[in-house]
């Protein structure tokens, strides 16, 4: 007997059917001789309709604590429902509130983070023949205070109680197959993966997959929870996160991703001097802006430049900041850029495959595309290119590294 | 300075707007000089379409337990809005759930009672200059399983927090203007009082009055705290319940009420034995029947008849266990009446007036209005009579004794 946490997200909980659905399952895994926790997200289009509430009631800044409180009644429905739903069937459940797990999180809200979680609570209702069925995004701080743990909580939480539970696995429950080697939408040879790893799946993640949150994927990392990423709408068997040394087939290139959501800043002419990063960035991060990449370039003549990524939506932000800190830096002037994306390839195997950057260059000036940046790390190369040729460069890539590639796994070495 | 408890119900709270009415009002208490704690129903229709989810997943029987953790959502969306609207207008506020402020109840899930309220957390608040924002309707019981107080929580809540805190008053917002001395849809010379008796306003409530809930008139008689019933639609004074000496005009008759929503039983012909009352009463209380009225006629030859109200929906039930009963006791048969009123008087006047009742009889004759069963209590005269009759008695018994009678108060004896 394994024990095993399962958690449905938004779509698979959109509706009373749906709903009625994941009832179902939940029963079809107990019954197949396992032990089930059970972790929901709000029903879909619930969680943007108490946003909407909160921006018309609070304006363009309503007070984080009590949007927590607001928001966190999207979850508190949809485990009463559910637990219903699985009584319906004929067997035992009892709702939590991430309070009456005692999952404790900082008082950053809006974007909590983890603390601990009362694993008896949850084991007490286990052992007592129910199915715990858990409110995920939320938990409360010190002092009592709701909290919620931003985009993709729910994921967090599902994972985070099954490291608490020490289960034998986390069922991430989507309306998409599993993790596949691109997007399918853009290219139709897109595979699903059996098996990949969290070091993989995280520079998948983080490039804009979104499967499955990045911070979950750190905490079933840190346990060594296998993940299983699969569909809410189908018997089939999805992807599983493992570590690395489970990975069998150990591919070169697992996936090629895309991001056209960031926007490029250029800054001419910066004195090669200490402190001058320091003085660029410095006000970049108090206004609340993420960088990505950073590029800069060898100083010729004392001069360098300086070249990075931010988020579309603070584009015109951070050009203001460059323009108003440029001359303290010496600069010439500022140049930006918001028709650009970020492709990149991921795998393991490149860690012991040289020559997988060069391949991926020719593969790119084979179709006449230019590269304006370059990031790598151990099995992950970044590059950005002008917009337009996002589609030709993610199938051209997927052609050249994974329909050819999948052919002949990376032998361990 | 003297501490006031808000209270607004669901209608007062049905829309964003609405909200943003709700917080001007609380901010225009504060400036006017007053402490201000406020507790909020669910918006208007989110509980019924929590109740509908419930019956579609549960069915007709869905988890108590669940049911409370479901409904409670409403309370909580409302609180965290009512609190944003308030900062909107640059005042500070904090929401709190049942269970943030402590409030216990027993573990009757959908209709527990109230055991304590930790006030120190609401004074806190207080004294840290915010307007605590508290969710009416719900609690924790021991186990920290989330409750609810059952129909017109609300205003238990705001009662018994209002006791709690030894606050100077506790003001019910609703969509009347107060307590009118009868139904002014139905007689247009209703008039509202200005006082009322904790007494009579029970006696109202259960009634019918409907304007506040009966639990919360007797926490606040309890304590003696004055409860204010007002308009959140105006600023005119409402009606205040507050201790008998306190009700200065004292009137014979403060309001006529009635009910229509009763049927009527009578099995003939019971042998006149001890134990014949319960051996009838045992099985309706046992199928969860609750009976009103009771009358017993006089006996004759060994054999008497019983004869007594319940809920409308309960009718047919009640036919059938006495049907099934009766041959046990001795009875010849049963007859049921569904097309029944009640209509009662009530007022403190009555302690010291003697011939009300005589006078409220002759006043039914005199319309032909036959009276079929009649109870007394020290401040209430009911009768029941032929429904269609209703309308025509309650404008006749206003007539004589509230609209003559208002200008002649019964002084103090």
């Amino acid at each position: 007997m394994s024990l095993i946490v399962q958690k449905f997200g938004g779509t698979s909980v959109g509706d009373p059917e749906r709903i009625r659905n994941v009832a179902r399952r939940v029963v079809a895994t107990k019954q197949a001789g396992h032990e089930v926790a059970v972790v929901v997200s709000a029903m879909s289009g619930e969680t943007n309709q108490l946003v909407a509430l909160a921006k018309e009631l609070g304006g363009q800044t309503p007070s984080p604590r009590e949007y927590d409180v607001l928001v966190s009644t999207g979850e508190q429905k949809t485990i009463a429902l559910l637990v219903m739903a699985i009584h319906q069937l004929g067997h035992e459940a009892r709702s939590f509130t991430g309070a009456q797990i005692g999952l404790r999180t900082d008082g950053d809200h809006t974007r909590a983070r983890i603390l601990s979680i009362d694993a008896d609570r949850i084991r007490s209702a286990i052992s007592a023949g129910e199915v715990p069925v858990i409110a995920g995004f939320q938990g409360t701080d010190d002092e009592g205070n709701i909290t919620t743990l931003g985009r993709g909580g729910t994921d967090t939480s599902a994972v985070a109680i099954a490291c608490a539970l020490e289960a034998d696995a986390c069922e991430i429950y989507t309306d998409v197959d599993g993790v596949f080697t691109t997007d399918p939408n853009m290219v139709p040879a897109a595979r699903k993966l059996d098996r990949i790893s969290y070091e993989e799946m995280l520079e998948m993640a983080s490039l804009g997959a979104k499967v499955l949150q990045i911070r979950s994927v750190k905490f079933a990392m840190a346990d060594g929870i296998p993940i299983h990423v699969r569909s809410s709408f189908n018997e089939g068997e999805g992807t599983w996160v493992v570590r690395e040394e489970d990975v069998m087939e150990r591919l070169v290139v697992s996936g090629v991703t895309y991001n056209r959501s960031e926007a490029k800043v250029r800054v001419l002419g910066v004195k090669d001097n200490p402190g001058v990063a320091a003085a660029l960035f410095g006000p970049l991060s108090r206004a609340g802006v993420v960088v990505d990449m950073i590029i800069q370039n060898m100083s010729q003549d004392g001069t360098t430049d300086m070249t990075f990524t931010v988020p579309r939506e603070d584009y015109e932000r951070a050009m203001e900041l460059m323009k108003d800190h440029a001359a303290s830096v010496g600069a010439e002037r500022v140049e930006g850029d918001q028709e650009i994306a970020k492709v990149s390839v991921v795998g393991l195997g490149m860690k012991d495959h040289a020559g997988v950057a060069a391949q991926m260059f020719e593969v790119l000036a084979a179709e006449g595309i230019n590269i304006q940046l370059i990031t790598t790390s151990e099995i992950k190369i970044s590059v950005v290119i002008e917009e337009k040729y996002t589609e030709l460069a993610v199938r051209t890539l997927h052609a050249a590294f994974v329909e050819a590639g999948a052919a002949e796994p990376v032998a361990e070495v």
